[in-house]
């Protein structure tokens, strides 16, 4: 790695210093070459917050090393601390703030960009009056003895998980006691890898969200990263594209212990049919792993497709689910999700997997936000899911004219029906090619395919969030820019 | 393990069935095993959901094995997943909610008992209203154009994250892009814990809250728990006894990658001084070791001790702190803390720290909720610090009371100085069975002192979080109970 930055020292911290290997170890005068690693690095070393603090006044004096170009007396300890290797794995930052770094260097140097985003994937619209109310009526309780609540249950409130099985899984079985409220599918995603731990092995779609491959590189479940195919080693990527109609060939998927799988799919927009789905569910009965089914998006599904992995007989004993109420009543910043672990499901030895759950929970977590949770229970009311319906039929017009329009400028167009997202193809092009043209000529951010892996290069996911305004906006944009 | 769970399979669903090893497998009239089976694992088997969702009515009849005690079909699959080896060696629950089971427990067998906690350390009092009028309003614009916000930062909103590092790290050189906020400092601690990975060594204060040693040992940090000493192989227990005030002999304590260290100290009350501090960051230096501080009570702090580790000199190459809002706000239920993790703390290879835990953060988290961040840029405001002070002090009259009764017994009794905890000896007694009697004969919760490690033993804690009328009534019971 980068070199270490040593300029000086005084003598009083010079004796707790940890030697430090390499060229400095040996050079009276780094300087040069420290400004250019502290460069690499971005990394601004502040030796001035320790003298203010009194160690010079405790020892000045006879610096190790004197610096020509920089008068102030540096010191530097290094740890001897191993830096994890899973995270040594892990390419280029995580795909969400990569893209606010490049939209932000666009805005910086076109100060004047009117920047539209369909990028993230963020909720635009004002949560539903009733909703906001029922969060506003609790935060104000809490300033009064009747309302005031501290650690709830780190599973969350009965109620909720109540509501959320009678809601969401009403028919199927899925009991109160096997929902974890939490602070969103993407944390729960991360604390069920914590669960799974470094040994198991992980499929997932090509393309797929990244907090999957991300937090299973982590974890340590992967090898390094193959530049030439661009995936993990030890990762199942299942190609998910036009050709198989975004659903993996199951009959050449190796087993593994976990498949991630997303329906309605971010980033493909693509659903699952009923019949896919019983495929899944025996491919993972048969080999005796476990999905992880992400439902983030049930609520857009408007045909027959299931809006459950628990529908379809026989998951219980091979499934767990996670669900969140971001794109359901846009609480992507009031941040509460949940995830299901059926009692049936077993490892291999017996023990009930949600057991190992319900501790990483209690260990690693300590319940989402009692405000944010009296939103949900708001959202489960009869008015609620009325104007959570309302709200996703709004975004749902912006995705049918966003496919619209790249359908009408000639592009392979998919997804876009039971999701937010309209996954457009450019044949033989770059992904991050493609997002930069677009986000230079047309101010508008995309999310490259290539972002979600391998099998998205040449496609951009469309994000239907956004303003109506915005959506009209940028389809007259992306007009200019495409149109014939 | 515990044997599985079968007792019949319909045609259709045999020929997915993941053959199961044991004793089951060959055996025709295992009802009998299979009851007690069921019984020790808590775990009662399903069969009707399935039976519900169709599965029955696809392939019925032709059960593979007959009971004669249930006339109801079963089946079950067990996956092929091997359970997390880490998780398996995690003893028991969790603690706190292992002592919520047994003050439901005396509940239920005593439904008039009038129990008061002194257990968990939940904070009782209403939030300050300048505090829960900010949440409001956040909660009340989130309905509005102007007032919505979605996804923010997953290091937490700029404003807060400079009020953090302008009114807690005034003049300590903490700068606002160090600093992360989060859900919770106890949150946080695993997410440290998940930068560090499987092959770190830890020490931790003993004895420490369990967070601490649990993640540690659930992140494959550790060996296996050796029943004997009470302790997990391959951690570094530093005894914290009234010995040796309750700061451990450095002199003893062999190296390791991690130092939890908490002060004002969870559960002893004790809180670390300056010197003290000052060998603990030169023990780190000369180790090389990182310490994670755990400053969640530092508010409490009324004499000269640092409350905050970054006052000592050279701090920032060896130190992370956490930090909370729940014991200073009463947000344990609204949940919001912070981890400040220095520019300067590298890791053996010169890779700073920073880099690896803002990669975390942004794959692992999504932000804390935005209406818990409002309510933590309120707290920040001159009247919400003078109101968190007022209600601070509120506690630590409570903690006096509860200090001075104990003592008046004639307990050895420590903490409750600048901490909100009060640590109580019973020479020669267990822990548990001091927490049972306190409980069956008072109805009182307390926490056993042993449910944070063997140094706990012969101590339970008193949390002095309570309406100040259950304090009274508590120092009451108390005194009948133990009074001469």
């Amino acid at each position: 790695m980068a070199s270490d930055v040593v300029c000086g020292a005084t003598r009083s911290l010079a004796s707790s210093l940890i030697p430090l290997r390499g060229q400095h170890q040996q050079s009276a005068a780094p300087c040069a070459d420290e400004l250019r690693a502290s460069s690499f690095l971005h990394h601004s070393f502040r030796s001035t917050a320790l003298v203010s603090q009194g160690v010079a006044a405790r020892g000045r004096a006879a610096p190790r090393v004197r610096c020509v170009a920089e008068p102030i007396q540096k010191e530097a300890v290094r740890t001897r601390v191993k830096r994890n290797v899973n995270l040594g794995k892990l390419q280029a930052g995580y795909l969400f703030p990569e893209i606010a770094r490049r939209r932000n260097a666009h805005l910086a140097q076109n100060p004047d960009a009117r920047i539209i985003s369909l990028g993230i994937g963020d909720t635009t619209e004002p949560i539903p009056k009733v909703i906001a109310e029922a969060m506003e009526a609790a935060a104000r309780g809490l300033s009064t003895l009747e309302g005031y609540s501290g650690y709830g249950a780190e599973q969350g409130q009965g109620a909720l998980r109540g509501a959320l099985a009678s809601t969401f899984y009403k028919g199927l079985g899925v009991k109160d006691s096997e929902i974890f409220v939490s602070d969103g599918a993407k944390c729960d995603i991360s604390r069920l890898q914590l669960m799974f731990g470094p040994a198991l092995s992980v499929a997932v779609q090509d393309p797929s969200y990244p907090a999957y491959v991300d937090s299973s590189v982590m974890l340590g479940q992967t090898g390094e990263y193959d530049t030439g195919v661009q995936q993990y080693r030890n990762i199942v990527y299942m190609p998910c594209t036009p050709q198989n109609n975004f659903f993996p060939d199951l009959s050449a998927t190796p087993r593994t212990d976990v498949i991630f799988f997303c329906s309605p799919n971010n980033p493909t927009g693509n659903t699952a049919s009923r019949a896919q789905l019983e495929e899944l569910v025996a491919f993972a009965r048969k080999n005796g792993s476990i999905i992880v089914y992400d439902s983030a998006y049930a609520i857009y599904v408007e045909d027959d497709s299931p809006k459950s992995i628990y529908e379809i007989p026989g998951a219980r004993e091979v499934a767990i689910e996670t669900g969140s109420f971001s794109k359901y009543a846009g609480f992507t910043g009031v941040r509460l999700g949940w995830t299901v672990v059926p009692d049936e499901l077993q490892y291999e030895d017996g023990f009930p997997v949600i057991r190992d759950f319900n501790r990483v929970m209690c260990t690693c977590f300590n319940g989402a936000s009692n405000i944010a949770q009296a939103g949900g229970l708001a959202c489960l009311s009869p008015e609620g899911l009325a104007a959570m319906q309302e709200l996703v039929a709004f975004y749902k017009e912006n995705t049918r004219m966003l496919r619209a329009t790249f359908t009408e400028l000639g592009f392979s167009t998919y997804g876009g029906v039971n999701a937010p997202y309209v996954w457009v193809q450019f044949p033989g092009r770059s992904s991050w090619d493609v997002f930069e043209e677009i986000l230079t000529k047309a101010d508008i951010v995309t999310t490259p395919g290539s972002g979600f892996g391998p099998g998205g290069e040449g496609f951009v996911r469309a994000s239907a969030f956004g303003h109506r305004k915005n959506i009209v906006e940028a389809i007259d944009r992306l007009k200019k820019l495409y149109g014939k």
